[in-house]
């Protein structure tokens, strides 16, 4: 492992391991107490802020996502855009269903956000097999956009995720 | 109406009202392309920042309270606190379940955030009829904490938002 930044070991202090959750045999990252802290919120905030390159906008996927994305963008100086699960949206620009480690979901993409063309800088809390990333790639390529980066707070080594983004650069402040 | 400032008049420019969302007689206020504007979100971030006074943290409420929650917390150089949907989290401080305009719902707060005595400022961005607000300052209550300060994006006028939550000062953007 490469050295951290005191800051990231800080952050990485906070997140709490709570296994079999939500359900049995998965170890589950809580970084609520991350986001509870006033500096290690900033921390990530802007080390993820410094990572969006050339994109127009910030996409955050619900709901940790929105935490992160949200405070990214602030930033960033961009606007965010929120990547919903099915049926919150009064109107949606695409919906992608798609396999989760433990059952199946959906996300949408709401209307008159991304225009085509747009570079997009796709935030959530955590990588894991990749299919909730990949799945919202899909959304904003459908709308004409393009994800021209990924970052996390938190990359779960060895379940696939990184490679399952294909061209996607990721960007994880951790991994564990 | 007093006169608004010419800022948060252009973010009332971009909030679209959808008719008949979620259900037939219902105006949704849609406020997704205030956020995806860059300078509508700093705007709101930097107001709804401006509001917290003495508060210690700021609680977003799921979904879109997250969205603002986040953004605003980082301006104000706080932490954040997911007020969550029943079932999201590992380790539950408190839950309460209430009516919503439609429905009932049940919101639940993180485990070791909001310790006795802490001042919070809430966050969402839509007040309508104030049992969601309600019930999550009862959440923050329940933990020995106190909101202080409750702050929106838009109040809807006519509904008693304001008067279900009591004591607790109530700061709305915009009134529609």
């Amino acid at each position: 492992m490469s050295e951290l930044d005191p800051d990231l070991v800080r952050v990485r202090g906070l997140v709490r391991d709570v296994p079999d959750h939500p359900q049995p045999g998965v170890l589950f990252r809580d970084i609520t107490p991350v986001l509870a802290d006033a500096e290690a919120f900033t921390t990530v905030a802007t080390e993820l802020a410094s990572l969006v390159g050339a994109a127009r906008l910030v996409a955050g996927i619900e709901a940790r996502g929105f935490l992160l994305g949200s405070a990214a963008a602030l930033v960033a100086g961009l606007g965010v855009v929120p990547v919903r699960k099915a049926g919150k949206l009064p109107k949606v620009a695409a919906s992608r269903t798609y396999q989760l480690e433990y059952g199946t979901a959906t996300l949408e993409l709401p209307a008159d956000t991304v225009e085509p063309g747009t570079d997009v800088f796709l935030v959530d809390d955590v990588l894991a097999t990749g299919g909730t990333a990949a799945a919202a790639c899909d959304l904003v390529a459908s709308a004409g956009g393009r994800v021209i980066g990924f970052g996390v707070l938190l990359e779960i080594d060895g379940l696939g995720g990184r490679e399952r983004l294909g061209d996607v650069p990721v960007h994880a402040l951790l991994t564990v």
